[in-house]
C-alpha cells in the first residue's frame, strides 16, 4: 500500500479492514503513506523503487488521487512481475513500465467494489476492495474491460535517440542527491559504460560529471553520476548536496549524451 | 491498535510483543498512534471512524489514557460488530454507542493481564493481552465482572428532542471541515431529508445551510453540511476552511434544527 | 524492524519485501523507524526497551548504521531468547547484553544475502534476508564464523565495584526523565533496595535522590530515581523535567552509589 493519507487519520486503516473483510489473510505492507500531498510523481518514484523487490504476483494498492471524484479512471495494470491498483493519472506507470506492462483493465465490476462508492475515497471503496479481490486470486481482467488509452506521464519513460536521453528529475532526496528518471538500461542503450563521462544539462546548466559505482569514487564536494540503490540515475556530491550546488528542482529537464 | 504513543518509542512494539506472546497469529492492524497527546475525544472519532470497516468479530485496542495508576477503571465494551479493550474515560463509547452496546466489564481476571503490572503502562500489561486472550477466542465475561455504570461521555450521543439536535464538535480535520458528533440516523430523527435546509448554530453562531451529499453541490466558498465519509455530519466550505470561517473550535456545542 | 530510514521513504517497505521473498509467511512488527539518524545510543535503547517483551526466538533486524560501506562487520547475536541481526556498532548489544550473549557470528555467507549487495543498502541486501533465512529456521551459525572480539560500546554494560556503579545516560524522553544505562541487577549488585536513598552524581553535579517504585512517591517538582517501564533507572521529576533541572545530556556519565 502506498498513499499520501499520512498517519494520523483513519483512512489508512480503513483500507485494510476493507483488505481484511475480503481476504482474511493478505499480508499487508505500508510501502509510504507519507508521499506529499497530491504528489503523483514522489509517488510513482517511491512506489518504482519498492516495487522490484516484492516477490512476483504481488497486489500493490496506491493512491495519490487529485481527480477523486472526477472522470479519471480507476485502473488495474498487470505486468510481467505484478498488479498495481490505483488511479489512471500516472502514479502507478514509473513502476509498471520498469516491470514491462502486460495488460491495463478500466474497473467497472461492481463486485470488486464497496457498496454505495464514495465520491471522495475511492481508496477504500474501489482500490482496496479491487486489491484484495485480485489478493484472493481473481484475474485482473475481472475488474473490467481491457484499454489502451490509460495516461502515461512523461516521467514514466525518457525519450531516448541515438546520441542522448532526454528524461527530468522525480525526486530530490534528503541528501540533496538529484534523482531522475534514466535507468541503466537506458544508459546502455546510448551506449555509456561504467567510469565513462557524462555530459549533462540540468534545466539550463551544463556540467561533464563521471559515471561510476559509488559516491567515494571522486574527491569530496565533487559531482558524480550513479545508479543509487532505487535504481535510477542520480546527480550526487561526494558528502554534499547535489541540488544545492546545481539549483535542482523536482520535474526540471535533464539531457544526458557521452561525453 | 489505537493510541497517544506516536511511533517513535519502543511503546506500539512493546504492546504488540505483548499480543504476539499470547496470539500467536494474531493479524495486527494501527488504526493510528498519532492521536493528540491525552485527547480523548479525537482518538474516539478516530476510532469510530475505522472501526465500524472491520470485520464481525475483531478486537479493538485503544489507549489514550490520561488517567493511567489512578482509579479509572480497565474495561471491555462488547458490542453487536466486535470488542473494545482499553480504559473507562470514554474514548471507547463513540464507537461501541455506533456498532450498539451490548454489554461493558471491568477488567480483573489476573490471568489476562501480564505479570506485574506496571502503574504507567496499561496498555502493555492489560490492554494488549486482554485483547489477545480476546482474539484467542476467549469470552469479553471472563475479563471481570459486568458494569452498568460505565462512563457516556457527552460527546459519544446527542441529545435528540422532537425538533432538535444538540451535540458538539468532535474533531476539526485539514481542510478546516467541523467534524459533530450527529449521524444520519440522528438527523432521520427529525425528519431531515437529502437537500433540505437546516438551521445550525455553532457555539453563538447561526446559520442557514443545505444538507447535501457532496461538496460540489454548493458555489466555491460558500458553507454545506453534509455526512462525511466517518458517518458524522460536518459543516464544510466548498474548497475553503469552514473552521476558519465559522471560528469553530473542537468541542464546541452545535444545535440542528429543520429550517 | 528497528531503523533510522524514516517512514517517507521506501527503505523499510524495500526490506519487508526480502524479508517475504524469503520467508513468505514471516510476522513483521516495526519497533521503531524513527531513531534519530546515525544515533546508534539511542537505537540501542530503544531496541533493548522492546526486546525483552516479545516471545522466546524472534529474529530482530536492526539498522542504525553510519559506517555502512566501511570495514564495520555485519553479525548475528545469538542470545538465551532471541536473535539479533544488524551492524557490528553496538547498536545490538544493549539488548544482547540483557538477555545474555550465547554467539556472535560474521555474517559472510553469500547464499543468505541478496545478490550484488550493493555498498550503500546493507539493510536490505544483507541484514534483512539474513533476519529471514533465521527466521525461517536456519541457524546463527551458518551465516559465518564465530567471533568474539565484536565492538561491545561503554553504554552496553556500566561499570560495577563494590560501592559504586559508573554508568551513562542513554536517553532523554519526551518528558524530561533521564534514561540511564544501569538496570535494577546492577543497583543489587551493590546492595540497594526500594526506598533507599542514592547518592548520584550526573557529570559534575551531586544529588541525594530517594529510589522509588512511582513517581507519585515524592512532591510535585521533587527529583527522585526510579526502574522505568524499560527496565533502566531514570532520574525523573514529580509532573516535571529532570533534565531540564540537572542540565542533562545525553552520553553523560553517571555515578550511583549507596547514601
Amino acid at each position: 500500500m502506498l498513499s499520501d493519507f499520512g498517519l494520523k487519520d483513519s483512512y489508512v486503516a480503513e483500507m485494510k479492514a476493507v483488505i481484511l473483510s475480503i481476504c482474511g489473510n493478505a499480508q499487508i505492507v505500508d510501502t509510504s503513506h507519507l508521499i506529499a500531498k497530491f504528489d503523483v510523481r514522489m509517488g510513482a518514484f517511491v512506489l518504482a523503487s519498492a516495487a522490484s523487490h516484492f516477490p512476483k504476483g504481488v497486489v500493490h494498492a496506491a493512491v495519490v488521487d487529485p481527480g477523486v471524484g472526477t472522470q479519471r479512471r480507476p485502473i488495474v495494470v498487470e505486468t510481467k512481475h505484478s498488479m498495481f491498483v490505483g488511479p489512471d493519472n500516472g502514479l502507478l506507470m514509473l513502476a509498471a513500465k520498469r516491470e514491462g506492462i502486460k495488460h491495463v483493465y478500466v474497473i467497472s465490476n461492481a463486485e470488486f467494489m464497496v457498496r454505495g462508492v464514495s465520491k471522495t475515497f475511492h481508496g477504500r471503496d474501489i482500490f482496496a476492495p479491487v486489491a484484495a479481490h485480485l489478493a484472493e486470486g481473481h484475474t485482473a481482467s475481472e475488474a473490467g474491460p481491457e484499454i489502451d488509452d490509460y495516461i502515461l506521464p512523461k516521467f514514466a519513460e525518457p525519450t531516448i535517440s541515438a546520441r542522448e536521453i532526454n528524461g527530468c528529475v522525480l525526486h530530490i532526496d534528503d541528501f540533496g542527491n538529484v534523482i531522475t528518471n534514466l535507468s541503466s538500461k537506458h544508459l546502455g542503450e546510448i551506449g555509456v559504460k561504467e567510469d565513462d563521462c557524462l555530459s549533462i544539462r540540468l534545466d539550463r546548466k551544463s556540467a561533464l560529471l563521471k559515471y561510476c559505482s559509488a559516491y567515494g569514487k571522486v574527491k569530496i564536494n565533487e559531482l558524480i553520476t550513479l545508479i543509487g540503490g532505487h535504481g535510477f540515475l542520480e546527480v550526487a556530491m561526494n558528502q554534499g548536496s547535489a541540488a544545492k550546488k546545481l539549483n535542482a528542482k523536482r520535474g526540471m529537464s535533464i539531457r544526458v549524451r557521452c561525453a
